[in-house]
């Protein structure tokens, strides 16, 4: 990193100019992104609850027109019901010594999410009942949750699991289950059309760091970047839920707008590490989203790795559930469930990175670019245009310069007002920009409209 | 085999309560397929006769309701005439001292089909033109006929062959040639719908096993299963006929009423060796009969052997030609002209087996189970329905549970009402029933409706 | 080659008769287009000038049916205006001591096309900014053109330039650039329908002969060939036409016409070698033009060489572009660009030979054979046809005899309406005229109707 640390506020300030052409700074996109995860990092998230409303109140500060909302415990949304809000001020086991064993307050992974609240003594082989680690991963503490059924448990490591002795032991949770509400933020960025790209994050991971804070930070820098333009062509739909109660209750209340609107979308999450790019498919499978995504991974890492539908897991099980259908698709680094620290306390700061943010950030705003310029051009003139009376044509004919014309002759000869930019630049392998650049030549020279 | 042989009276008398639910019993579907195999080898049976009457008799002992047809030899059948009824009762070769070398009465393939009546005398050089043997078979006798020629042959060993000497031989054929009946069955097992499912098979192949009394014997297995159910969604045409000149008799007479109400349609051949399985696809090539052949074989075996319409050479001729258009496709063990002993001596009831002819029944059953099952199940809830409130998913989440949940929520996500049942399972790549399974749950929890 | 060389008026007589059936001659097609090119090489053509109107008056004393047209210079075509006419008297370059160290005279690729009249002393530097040469073909003259830009250059070969030393040099070009007109021929032979054929070949390349003479040598024996015939089911449309901007002018004239009614066509280039055959596309790539070429070339040479539109080169740019979309593709020995030779004096007649020439003759021959007989035959009769009551089937049954009426049953079976003869072959793998010839007979036999 080449920036110094900066403290919430500072981060505030640059924010809102981090893209302006004006004001240069030398914090890049990756920088402000990594340095926004730390700040959220040891807030303790769920479904519902202080943390989540936390992290929304420093959304907000980036993003000050971030909407806030909140839906009371007990809503029906679609087959589903907000749940009570869960709150924990501490948590710890204790031995017959008094002696901490696990503490709450170290690793907010600590306790199961939604664990109820429990003062209770209890032997060992009790205890073990409400224990959670990873023998194949004896130093990382598991992520485990239980939303909709009463339980409590506690999470450690396996290491500090088999220096546990037999004994009794004090397991204490000081949580709170009641009614309360769910809350979620959105932010309209207003284009040209009202037709809308949406980009979904979820924020009710608490302290891990690939899944998930990459996807929110990385929401964030998007939104900034979005903001800072001039003008936009599509309206651009923000949203930051808790995943998939927080998704459905969103889209109980917007889908029959969202239908009608959404000509694009994806959803942001694992955007923080630095060893791959992958990609997820819609359920349909053949969207603009899905296009505009598997040409730009190729382009950024042709070793990308191209999962299937069934290999999803995120808010996309809502978005393109039967009878929603948006055409909402994934740009990763590396995915859900397939690295080894996923859903662990190993997920955390140092897994991801400046680069890694970096490198999400520039596919998905790259993708956005392609969805903003993406059209279908036709050429004004029959026959092949004379690009040489319009200084586009080297004026010898060799053997040589021959090849120098043919990208724009090719280009010109796919211009019939059937191909989009994008099919031409996926029929001639070259990257969306190239052709693009030949394109904005051609369309100055009037050779070209669209 | 594990069961003994039953006289015929006492196998009809099985065939009532072989599917039945109350009174079981342990002859296997392969077995009783095999011993009325065994009952049925024997006759010589021929395009017309009275070898292919007694065998119709036998099948409609089994098959009470079966209907039996007759058409006089000369009517017209789109572009053919039934020809005359041929019937034999003894021939043979002898040599100058009275010694019988050929014998009708030792193998009724001894004599080519349809031969017309002689008595002559005749030197080797002579006889030989009516001779037929297979040089690289020497003990087979092979399987000729002449239908539409009038001619005499006689078949035979090449062993046999090849010990002849030079001297006078007495051919006698006692057979007629004259205008009679041709003869076929049907019975339609009547369902919810009228829409039909085409089953057909043939009997006009004399003493040989796979090629051809497999396909009569299952076929009566198929039937007798189709009878023992309470209830059936469609309606089951099977048709036991001569071979081609049969199918377009029948088509001749059915096929209008057929091409409106078939749905789907197999013909029942070569279906009692247990070397392999085999598919042959309909003209089109992409109906629901091509489709659930296909998904079934690949369950059974996975190295099933397909073939291409251009290896036809069955009743599908008929069934799918121009104009015709019935999804007609044929599920086989070892397939006609495939296998080493086809259309000779060799093709006899050592070469099926209870076990081959209980696949061959057993593919087919799974089949039609498929073709009465399938439909476009749809999600009756917006959004990804709540498995857990339904008791339906584990409580706990943790890194493990997700993959339990998998197929539930894959088939879910494919309930759109587009996908059929049959097409889920062949994108989630399961066997059919995996997926009904799961829909049937589903289903009772009406979480899905169709 | 097996005939005396003939003079030009002696091979006009001979055209007449080539393709007369009562009056043979010993000349092959390849040697008739050979000894063509041969009168036609020495000639120096351009977009415009003498050479090229003197090789339209060889071209129309073969076929006098040929119709020459002139457009003047200034004239508007499309996004093109046709150039001044360029003509050369003589050019050189003489040494201090007036040596002829380069001469037009000795080789009309030495003068760079279309440069302007020049009569100056230069230093060996400044003479080397005009000099063209190939480093990596020493022996060779590369063939440069300037049409667009006022210029002018000697092309020599690299051994030649090598040899130049210090001193003064004297560079005459007598040439001329003034208003004048661009000419090129056309001829229509007419067919039962007028639906058309269009066949497009060049003649604005000098002292060259696959690229180019090859192509309208063989263009000339096409049109004779065609004359020749009885009947013609479709109009065949010639063009000869200096490339690109006569191809240009000429849709800009006739384009809407064309578009009514061209049903398919091909480019005629690079006919005349004997190393490969290959194929370039039209711009939608699957049409009837499409579809015939690949069938052809794979019959007459499994290793054909197939490129994409985006290799392309020649006048199909035009006939393909969009808003014009002519379905014409490319039949060719070795390709435009792709053998060493091209664009240099070393494609001259010995590159070429008869029978390079006759095996692009008659692949075009082939496919042109292929577009006049394709048609959708449907089978007169419901169910197989009886092809022994026809004398069609071999009447005696056997295992051998099955094979041989294969061809004939499947080809019916095909004989849906829905199938063109070209998809038959395709779908048999066979060639077009195995699958003509069976369909003939059944035609014959009032089977099929088409």
């Amino acid at each position: 990193m080449t920036t110094t640390n900066l403290d919430l506020q500072s981060l505030t300030q640059v924010a809102g100019k981090l893209f302006s052409e004006v004001e240069q700074n030398d914090l890049l996109i990756g920088d402000f992104c990594y340095q926004l995860a730390e700040h959220l990092f040891p807030i303790c998230r769920s479904l519902t609850g202080k943390g989540t409303r936390h992290t929304l109140s420093i959304l907000k500060s980036l993003l000050p027109d971030l909407q806030t909302h909140s839906v009371p415990s007990g809503t029906a949304a679609f087959d589903w019901t907000i749940p009570e809000e869960w709150n924990i001020r501490e948590a710890y086991i204790e031995d017959e010594n008094g002696s901490r064993l696990i503490d709450f307050a170290e690793n907010n992974l600590h306790i199961m999410g939604y664990s109820e609240p429990v003062d209770v003594w209890l032997d060992l082989p009790e205890l073990q009942n409400h224990l959670h680690s990873l023998p194949d991963m004896p130093d990382a503490i598991p992520y485990i949750t239980s939303y909709y059924a009463r339980n409590w448990g506690v999470c450690l490591t396996d290491n500090q699991r088999t220096k546990l002795k037999e004994g009794k032991y004090h397991a204490v949770i000081d949580s709170t289950l009641e009614p309360g509400v769910l809350n979620y933020g959105d932010i309209l960025i207003a284009g040209d059309s009202d037709e809308e790209v949406l980009l979904s994050t979820y924020i009710c991971h608490p302290s891990m760091a690939n899944n998930e804070l990459s996807g929110p930070v990385v929401a964030t820098a998007l939104a900034l970047w979005l903001q800072s333009l001039n003008k936009r062509r599509f309206t651009y739909r923000f949203v930051f839920i808790p995943e998939t109660i927080g998704s459905i209750v969103y889209l109980s209340k917007n889908y029959q707008h969202m239908k009608e609107r959404t000509i694009a979308g994806y959803n942001l999450t694992c955007l923080g590490d630095n060893r791959a790019y992958s990609f997820l498919p819609s359920r349909a499978g053949n969207t603009i989203s899905d296009k505009v995504a598997k040409h730009v991974l190729k382009h950024v890492d042709q070793d990308y790795l191209e999962y299937s539908w069934f290999d999803r897991g995120s808010d996309e099980r809502q978005y393109c559930a039967p009878g929603i259908d948006l055409p909402v698709a994934s740009i990763m680094r590396s995915k859900y469930g397939e690295y080894p620290e996923y859903h662990t306390s190993m997920d955390d700061l140092s897994l991801i990175s400046p680069a890694g943010l970096q490198g999400g950030f520039c596919a998905l705003q790259k993708a956005i670019q392609i969805i903003e310029l993406d059209d279908y051009p036709k050429v004004t003139v029959l026959g092949e245009p004379q690009l040489g009376k319009r200084g586009l044509y080297p004026s010898t004919s060799t053997r040589d310069t021959r090849k120098t014309v043919a990208d724009m002759m090719n280009t010109i000869s796919l211009c019939d007002g059937e191909h989009s930019i994008l099919d031409i630049a996926e029929r001639l392998q070259k990257p969306f920009d190239d052709i693009n650049e030949i394109l904005t030549m051609m369309k100055e020279a009037e050779l070209i409209q669209y």
